[in-house]
């Protein structure tokens, strides 16, 4: 299977055409973090990799630096064994990559989407999956996740299917601090209807607008998977004040690959932030087969989830993918400072006239009901 | 100089391999078009490519088949020759390549920004410079191209520096439909104040709104040059109905060029449209020198225009961009149904939730006042 993009293009350019290719593909270069030995080389197999984004030196402030890690992850058990295992399979999984996280300092981690269970909604079966569902103050997920929050003074961001008092499902994000508090849940604003993306079946559009989360580490907010590709979406979190917009997904080579590099790039250029952008890792075979509303016959396999996790800074700088085949932590050092700096540089926000498109929705939206 | 990311990929990657490579960074393969051979291997030296972009055979519609042609020109003559010659010898040169792309049957053809003149905002001179600036409905430059639009069934696109009748200078795309007849204009509105580009200096914010042009082949809107920066600019038009918008643009290498692939290709996925991104070519320098705002030395030279033109369709497939060094015409042949057919497919306008934006970005305004 095809490794990831950067690799091949590492391979097989020469040292002078490839510093144009990646300048043109990648932007700024990025110097390579010096990771711990126990981190990069781990027994667990998982691909590590850090990079640190550059920034001015300014005379009025002190740089802000924080280090961010996205967790990309294979389901660990097939999705015939009894959910209690597969879920904690993959809770010792990630807890292991927390871990490895933890000691190369990490201070924010965002886990991909619905990460303790399998992407079952191609399914549209509501019973199993559903049984996966939990609450975000007191589900199994959150319990698990505040001690490594309390233990490493770790801001966590939870990708969870959520079951509210109601027995309502949401797409939810779950914010921890760090000293293990739940401060807030977004819930995923836009739900796709495409292909085997059935997710209107199981949880409607998200009622909590746009939130932006004040963290020890900076203001932090989430746009969850089909969100990216609303540039609505990511521009009110931008004008809310976040400075790190996190996008964790779950998306598969047929349907989506040839946007995954320049939807969460273009909105971190577009709104001068940091744009992480985290996609599940693996394919995902479920026990009764489904049919995919494109008039191919039944099967019982989702499509492969190509990882390919990266971070743009409001540069557009970016690091490079992880693995297209492998679970991976990839950790960026970053001044939060950029994001004003650069927003001086390109004026997008100044010149955004915000005023005038406010008023043209305003009547497109007034027209046409 | 390095020639083009294509070149080079095509070049290192091996067959296997670069199927890969070019399934993510630019979708679904795109079949060459046939060109007549007195087009593409032509004796002014321009690069001529063609591509035809793929379409589902609907029962109920005929397919909208379309010829778009992109142009990107070097300046011919230096900027210190008297200015009408400048400006003739652009007109010879242009009128070459129009001839070209009629050859190849081109329906609408689009230039470049400012495409008359050398790009001498750099300056901050207002003379010689705003002589350039022309009326939209019988400047030289209209009345240039009216007659190709006749002669060859054409619609053309021209990118102008604007005089209007209270000498005010705008940057604006007057739209010459097949008949001759010049059926509207758009200014630019989004005015760029970063690096070189001082254009604030010379002209103010558009005041068109977002117009759709109707036009025998397609509904057609220009987004000019810096408004690719901003998301809102490019929704206002797919809003208004464009199927195809174009962006006429000047830009260099330092300032912009790995922001170059993603944000026309970005608006076309989220607005379910085809996009067309032209950017000048070749380095201009003038006669007297200029600072850059950077705390470097005075210099007369504005920096590389990277050319890299290359259109990209709903599905987010695109073609491969023009060379970084030389005058070109990029062909694609599209059906225009493919629209609709993409917004059935992936649903973004149905999940686009305008109305919450709407409210948002009036609160938004309402408070920042």
């Amino acid at each position: 299977m095809f490794q990831s993009l950067e690799t091949c293009l590492e391979k097989y350019v020469p040292p002078e055409e490839l510093g144009h290719v990646k300048r043109i593909l990648y932007g700024k270069q990025l110097e390579e973090l010096q990771l711990p030995e126990l981190c990069t080389n781990n027994k667990e197999n998982v691909e590590v990799k850090g990079y640190k984004f550059d920034s001015l030196v300014e005379e009025l402030r002190e740089k802000r630096i924080v280090r961010v890690g996205l967790i990309q992850n294979q389901i660990v058990l097939p999705t015939t064994a009894p959910l209690v295992e597969q879920r904690n399979a993959i809770y010792k999984k990630v807890g292991q990559i927390i871990s490895l996280a933890a000691k190369a300092n990490v201070n924010i981690i965002c886990l991909q989407e619905a990460w303790s269970m399998p992407f079952a909604f191609c399914t549209r079966e509501k019973f199993p999956w559903c049984q996966f569902a939990e609450s975000v103050e007191n589900g199994p997920s959150t319990t698990f996740l505040k001690e490594f929050c309390k233990q490493h003074n770790m801001v966590i961001i939870s990708p969870i299917l959520e079951r509210d008092e109601r027995d309502i499902i949401w797409n939810t994000a779950v914010v921890i601090d760090n000293l293990g508090n739940v401060i807030g849940k977004h819930r995923k604003n836009h739900i796709p209807r495409v292909g085997d993306f059935n997710e209107s079946t199981y949880y409607m559009e998200g009622n909590t607008g746009h939130p932006v989360f004040e963290t020890a580490f900076g203001r932090i907010a989430i746009n969850i998977c089909y969100g990216r590709h609303h540039p609505l979406n990511w521009l009110m979190f931008g004008l809310n004040g976040a400075e790190i917009v996190f996008n964790p997904s779950a998306t598969i080579d047929g349907l989506s690959e040839t946007l995954w590099g320049i939807e969460s790039r273009t909105a971190a250029v577009a709104n001068s932030y940091f744009s992480c952008a985290i996609n599940r890792v693996g394919t995902e075979i479920f026990p009764a087969e489904f049919t995919s509303g494109d008039g191919k016959p039944a099967h019982k396999e989702f499509g492969h989830f190509y990882g390919s996790s990266y971070i743009t800074a409001p540069d557009g700088s970016r690091t490079p993918g992880l693995s297209r085949t492998q679970s991976g932590l990839l950790i960026s050092e970053m001044d939060l400072n950029l994001c004003r700096q650069i927003k001086d540089h390109w004026g997008f926000q100044m010149t955004q006239r915000l005023d005038l498109y406010a008023k043209s929705l305003d009547t497109i939206v007034n027209s046409t009901k």
